[in-house]
């Protein structure tokens, strides 16, 4: 069925994931009903129908829309055939920019798995995976180079994932740092921890 | 007012904050409610408040009383006068040993903050900023001996204590590594970032 662009669908939808987002951060999925995020958006929690069949789609539908827009950017913006130095310059630099300009989402995608059906976990997980799998395809690349000296690809990835998510709970763009010098001292241990 | 050893608040009280902990863990603070929290106990509801006040002071306490915890651990288990590399082994295995022993804990630390009256964050985020004060003198001394290069040991702190802790986003006790295995390559990591 054709759609006019602009029409309720098209500006009622973002909004409302919008919403969901907002409050499911701020107070946890749990305790959010349909109903509040219906006023949130300012129509009848009816017509939220229209746009999700529940508020278990909806949540999967964020984790994953946020996971879907990571691994994106992630392939728009890296640059092909790399040396394994650069390319992990270059995923410390964009993972730490694009969580840090995202702080709810990246705030539910940790804490809101567990309201996951299982069927939805299975599907953010093997999302999350992928965007694992390409920081240890970089670090594996860096061992059989020669350039990195580690012992378990695996875990330095994800070790290394935790590290840099961890600017999100301290990061503010008032601080003592901006983000771009925050890149570099990360950038800085990222490289030292890998070195051989 | 003295109190039989054993006496029915004894027994009661350390059983409400396990079932809080493990409710607001499951659930999310504000989608649980002192009925819910008395059910699991198995007391009535009003029985609960011989125990704490509200809710938002169960909350408290327990975040208080897992960083007191940590504090308290921490102080005994340490070793006195150590050189800098080796009170950065041991805070790392610390870390890492007691944060996987507690994962609920651990959890509504991180994700319960955002339900904490401003007077209660405050507290929790003094005991948190004396925790990771430990590891920035550490980090500080090693830089003054001349064991570290490190730019900026405040966020090297951050950095370090957001990787070890994210252990417990995949730890479990069936998997492929055994948490002393664990501990031992998250070591090889810290000890590389700091390196000179």
């Amino acid at each position: 069925m054709a759609r006019t662009i602009g029409s309720h669908s098209d500006i009622t939808g973002p909004r409302v994931r919008e919403a969901a987002l907002t409050l499911f951060a701020r107070h946890g999925y749990a305790a959010v009903s349909m109903r509040q995020i219906a006023a949130e958006v300012g129509v009848q929690a009816g017509a939220l129908y229209n746009y999700t069949p529940d508020k278990q789609s909806l949540l999967a539908d964020l984790l994953a829309a946020h996971m879907d827009e990571l691994l994106v950017a992630h392939t728009a913006e890296t640059p092909k055939n790399s040396a394994p130095t650069d390319a992990l310059e270059h995923f410390t630099r964009f993972h730490i920019r694009f969580n840090a300009a995202r702080a709810d989402a990246v705030f539910i995608s940790y804490m809101e798995l567990r309201n996951l059906s299982a069927e939805n976990f299975g599907r953010i997980e093997a999302l999350r995976r992928v965007y694992e799998g390409r920081l240890e395809a970089i670090l594996r690349a860096g061992v059989a180079s020669g350039a990195f000296d580690i012992p378990d690809p695996k875990i330095t990835a994800l070790a290394l994932i935790a590290m840099l998510t961890g600017v999100n709970t301290w990061f503010r763009e008032a601080g003592r740092l901006s983000l771009a010098e925050i890149e570099e001292i990360y950038w800085g241990m990222v490289r030292k921890t890998v070195a051989v």
